[in-house]
């Protein structure tokens, strides 16, 4: 558990004392970032040592022959500053007034602090960002104001001493030095990919009276030598500008051309248009709480929707959100089931465009998940656990370790785990129902569902003695029980995606009948298959609800297992770091779940079980539940909403919009380092707003809200779209407010109980929800 | 490893040096027993400590809520002496003349020593065997020498300080005193068993001049004082006699009728029926080389032959075989499939009585199988992996520990190893053929064989989009691969006992139409169930040998991992306890097996596969193999042998001969105490000379001998039985000669190459093997 960082303003949050402690995750949590690339939460004198790091997308090398991840590359914005030869730093003298922190309305790392040394001191303090728009440009800008008049040293340029997880990602990293700027030219160790960035860096308030240059290996600064006086500032603008062989052809040149035009436009334009950028973000991500004096929650909103938008490759349909953005390369900067179940409702209610980007990278590794599919012996789509630019799995076989054999442990995320391929699915078909884009559907979609039923299909086994379908083997979300047999999470989920393929492909059939045959054809669809497909929807066992207990059985035996706590497991650890699961953690043979796969599945398909169904399960499981996945507090929170535990709800949304910012989660598990944003939980915060406190439906007939805000929101408002319709909605437990977009071309439905209200496009629409 | 004991005749083996490391193995080799009892190869005044033990037949018991296993009952025959006041014992003088042995002519465990301390000095010897026909009844003769005059003491009587692996299996121990005897009394902790043993004492050549009671709360004993002079032997006989509530409705009245009979009666004459009974067994087992003077390989023989005799319960038909005898408690005294495929064989050709009664036992426990395939979701009959009375499952689900952290290790043998099933109606099958006893598989047969089928069946996953039969997540013999899919020995199993059974109904049929239609009704067989064993005859997959290499792949997957010897894994232990196999064992993930799973099934299927076919495939498995289950040299020696690999051969006889008697294998593994004699090993023994070096087979048209004899042994000789008619075979490579029982009924056909032999009833024939 880390320290707290203290709430500024409801768009703020930064410590006030600097602690070692906390550098790993102040570095994660004031992030700079663009879907592009993340550049870490560090003061500009700060190195790898302080785990300073700039992510790039797109960069998937292996070193180690293990681990294929991004590459963290070498960082052209550190700046050592000397003021008369003592080295300013946090470490060297003494420190007032620190900050560190970030500024969420336009995506700002800033940090100030006063240094003071046998009576030389001075003031020192920094922004940066990430340009939302001008991806490949991170522009920084130093302050530092001499308590006292003597000479201002300043080396600044790129380290080439990179912070990277798993092995040295270059085989060269070749410096370069130009008349206004400086440059590195890497060539990653695995494809020999090409990666440059280079510095610009522009000094007033003072003028240098000497510029050196200083180089090793694989870092070249510039060392400027500077006369001050006592109280007038020193203003640095940097850019760092970031390209590779993926973006451009010649990505030196673009870096050197790019960076000098951004330097050239000076910081204070460039942040002009970052702000107006991010106002139009936030016009569509926000989730607005009446009463603004509440900044903890309003700013753990969009602390949790910042991150989940800098982690979005919207500048491209190839690329995955990774699991933890572009903070760190932990979890190698691959998309997990995370993307789809808790990244995408976001984009397809608010932004159907980004959602149908990811869609389309996933429609774009389909070929990945065919291979993967048949070397495992399956037909149709497998999709990668972890998935990076091609969709070939990435997870590799032994991720954790036995921490105290120090023996790797052959985890099976990456060939049981089988809920990724419908999950991606549920998706598609998710996507489809709010934004009714067809033409993704019959271009993209419907090639999706196909090979996923048949993945499905070929999956499964039949039983001809008991007339039914099993799925045998597989890891629910629940990691720590893996080899589990007809999972009640996979099995439903399993079901509707087997079902919805039939009836797309029935829709297909009727309304384009040339479509339909072409994908018949283009896949080598058999009429056994759709039989199959349907038998399967009808003889695939779902674990129902025991008739006296109510309780759905996660996956069969799991009700015979020890039933324990996490709390008396915690007492049988031998090491802290050890990992909970199997094979041989001290949960696996228990009732301990990291999370709830019923719970999930609830959120997922609440249609199908009743209420009082759902709440005992809740009741049954909440208890048993380790919350060791990030993704399980926000879950738990949107379904003690739904189910109307109001206490329960705000508690979970708190533990779970808390997970970063608050740092309650540990960076390294059985040996692995798992640290870096939880890019699936910010992603979920939104949903808790919306689907859980807000009771936000769409169903085909009508729009419905069902609040249970909690008391000291008063109202949450926010954006969302239905079908190429957009909406604004203000939400309290005594009234719904919805504002139809003046440009809407139909007429959105409302219900509410037996009432239906119909919003005409620009008009505004006041109710009392049932 | 353990030290190893002379051959000190062709029917006798000594240790004739003391080493406290050799007590444990010896207690084990020189073992005395019947198949009701045994009675470990210890001296007389040995105690727990020595791991003196009696372990009783069907007491099966739980004292410790895991491991339900036999009971080690008061051992009535301990006796301490002492000679002028002084302790005669290994540890208390200068010992001479040592020796421990076993008489494998009639079951006799003997020993004696010179004992010597300051000037005083006697000779002890003893004799002691299990009686064969009178199976309650142990008689010991101790033989004392004294060489100077002076005072003998003899504490003998009944030790209730048992040696017991798991716990203390008596709520009770009763000692109770009579005029000629002492008894104990015990109740069982879980089921209030009752087991009575006594001890019957008779001393002679001096005479007592003051007998004295000692007793504690679960021992008693009598203290006899003897003026003895030097050079005057006296003379102890004694008589344990052991009964439990199984056995007789007053276990204490009949334990001291018994017992008091007995003694009267006499060593000598006791002694005398014991070898005769012996002799009896011999001309039924025994295999004989030409040349006695290769005492070491013919004692090996008979040392095994001696303890699968001793190991088996022919005295009844509703008890198992143990997978350690009556050694110990280890393997809680219960049938593994190791009774089917290990001992089995030499009583069907043999001695068919105890083969039906063994077979007898799995039908009478044919409701525990039927419980646990329903338990786990399937039906018919899934045999316990560990089978003691009942056939309930008594496997533990936690059987090793990781001995490093000291956590329980979750084993699948009782739930994964489902080739158990079809092991036992393979033996059925075999039965049937060798014997054609058609009233068993009437009666009992058939009706195992339809819940085996039934069983295999529902185990079997259909996948339609292949139109194949799977079985997956299974372990086959070899255990260190944990949930495994379509292993070869397992599918090749199911696949003939399917046909087998199908075969077997049409024939009941055909011959007993009413039988059949009762077998019908009560098994409530459906004339789906036909076709469906029929499909999966046809359509079960069976990993072929792969058309390049020749190899068949144990599992699927197998030849993925990675490649490593057992010399290489042994290098990556970090404790030499540590269990090799699944979940997290050195040899999980690699190609290293514990027995050979594939050449378990060419010693089975021998018709399936080409020589060529075979030959490779031993030749890639044999140098992964880490034979660290005593299942897996006796196999090789039989597989090697039939390829005419006749080094090979005898190399892994010798190895698999000499398991216990040389004792080479740890008597822990993972925690677990797993010691005591290897009794599938020292079944496999008689087939290594049968099936493998003498070539035997047995086809429904004729029999025939392939011999490959190891040049020291020129001829090997024993007696089969076929159908009915006996015959003796004395085999050599040059000539085969037969001798048939004058008894029989039928004459038999022997084919060599395109010729055939009649041998009629009491004829002899002499002819050269192709």
């Amino acid at each position: 558990m880390g320290n707290r960082p203290n709430i500024v303003s409801p768009w703020k949050a930064a410590y006030d004392q600097f602690s070692p402690d906390d550098i790993v995750s102040a570095g994660t949590s004031f992030m700079a970032g663009n879907g592009y690339l993340g550049y870490r939460g560090t003061f500009p004198e700060w190195r790898a040592r302080e785990y300073a790091a700039c992510i790039v997308s797109d960069t998937y090398d292996m070193a180690d022959g293990t681990w294929k991840e991004l590459c963290s590359i070498p960082n052209a914005l550190v700046t050592k500053t000397e003021l008369n030869s003592r080295e300013v730093s946090l470490h060297t003298g003494a420190i007032s007034g620190y900050v560190l922190g970030i500024d969420t309305s336009a995506g700002i790392t800033y940090g100030s602090y006063r240094w003071e040394q046998d009576g030389h001191s001075c003031g020192i303090s920094f922004s940066r960002f990430a340009h939302l728009e001008q991806i490949h440009t991170i522009p920084q800008r130093i302050i530092i104001t001499p308590d006292c008049s003597g000479e201002l040293k300043l080396t600044t340029g790129i380290d080439g001493d990179v912070w990277s997880l798993h092995g040295d990602h270059f085989s060269s990293v070749t410096p370069r030095k130009y008349q206004q700027s400086l440059a590195a030219v890497c060539i990653t160790a695995e494809k020999g990919l090409e990666i440059t960035c280079s510095q610009h860096c522009r000094i007033s308030g003072a003028v240098p009276n000497h510029i050196s240059v200083i180089h090793d290996d694989r870092s070249l600064y510039r060392e400027y030598t500077i006369p001050v006086n006592a109280g007038i500032p020193v203003v640095i603008e940097q850019v760092m500008s970031v390209h590779t062989i993926h973006d451009v052809s010649s990505p030196l040149e673009h870096s050197l051309q790019h960076g000098s035009d951004a330097s050239a436009k000076g910081f204070d334009q460039l942040l002009l248009e970052q702000k107006t950028a991010w106002s139009r973000e936030w016009q569509r991500f926000d989730i607005t709480l009446e009463d603004e004096e509440n900044s903890e929650d309003q700013l753990l909103f969009r602390f949790n929707s910042y991150h989940q938008r800098i982690a979005t490759p919207s500048h491209t349909d190839h690329l995955p959100i990774g699991a933890r953005g572009l903070s760190c390369q932990a979890y190698q900067g691959a998309a997990f089931w995370d993307q789809e179940i808790f990244n995408l409702p976001m984009y397809i209610h608010t932004d159907p465009d980004i959602a149908r980007k990811l869609l389309t990278y996933r429609y774009k590794t389909l070929d990945g998940a065919r291979k993967k599919a048949k070397r495992l012996g399956y037909s149709g789509a497998f999709y990668a656990w972890v998935s990076g630019d091609t969709g070939d799995e990435l997870c590799p076989d032994y991720f954790f370790r036995e921490v105290i054999t120090g023996r790797p442990i052959r985890n099976h995320f990456n060939d049981w785990q089988i809920h990724i391929s419908p999950d991606i699915a549920y998706a598609v078909l998710n996507y489809y129902r709010i934004t009714g884009d067809w033409e993704f559907m019959t271009v993209h979609g419907a090639e999706m569902l196909c090979e996923i039923s048949r993945f499905l299909f070929s999956r499964s086994s039949f039983r001809k003695d008991r007339n039914r379908y099993d799925i045998l083997r597989v890891l629910g979300p629940d990691e720590y029980h893996e080899n589990v047999d007809n999972n009640a999470f996979t099995n439903y989920q399993a079901r509707y995606v087997l079902q919805g393929t039939l009836d797309i492909l029935s829709q297909l059939e009727q309304q384009d009948p040339q479509m339909f045959r072409m994908l018949q054809q283009r896949l080598k669809l058999s009429s056994d298959e759709y039989i199959w497909w349907q038998e399967m929807t009808q003889l695939l066992y779902l674990p129902p609800p025991n008739e006296s207990t109510g309780f759905i059985e996660q996956f069969q035996g799991y009700f015979a297992l020890e039933d324990a706590s996490p709390e008396e497991l915690t007492q049988r650890l031998l090491d802290p770091q050890e990992y909970w699961g199997a094979p041989i953690g001290v949960a696996q043979d228990t009732q301990v779940i990291k999370q709830a796969d019923v719970i999930q599945l609830f959120v997922l398909h609440t249609d199908l079980f009743s209420r009082e169904v759902m709440e005992k399960c809740y009741r049954y499981y909440e208890p048993r539940t380790h919350h060791r996945s990030s993704l399980s507090p926000a879950v738990h929170a949107i379904a003690a909403a739904r189910l109307g535990m109001k206490h329960e709800a705000f508690r979970y949304f708190r533990t779970a919009a808390a997970i970063d910012l608050y740092s309650t989660h540990a960076p390294v598990s059985g040996g692995t380092f798992i640290g870096g944003i939880h890019t699936a939980a910010c992603g979920a915060i939104w949903q808790t707003a919306v689907f859980g406190f807000a009771g936000y439906r769409a169903d085909d007939a009508s729009l419905s809200f069902d609040p249970l805000i909690p008391e000291a929101w008063k109202t949450l408002s926010f954006r969302l779209a239905y079908r190429g319709q957009g909406f604004h909605a203000r939400i309290s437990n005594s009234f719904v407010t919805v504002t139809a977009d003046k440009g809407n071309t139909r007429s959105l439905v409302f219900s509410s109980g037996e009432s239906r209200y119909t919003l005409e496009p620009g008009k505004i629409l006041t109710y009392t929800p049932r």
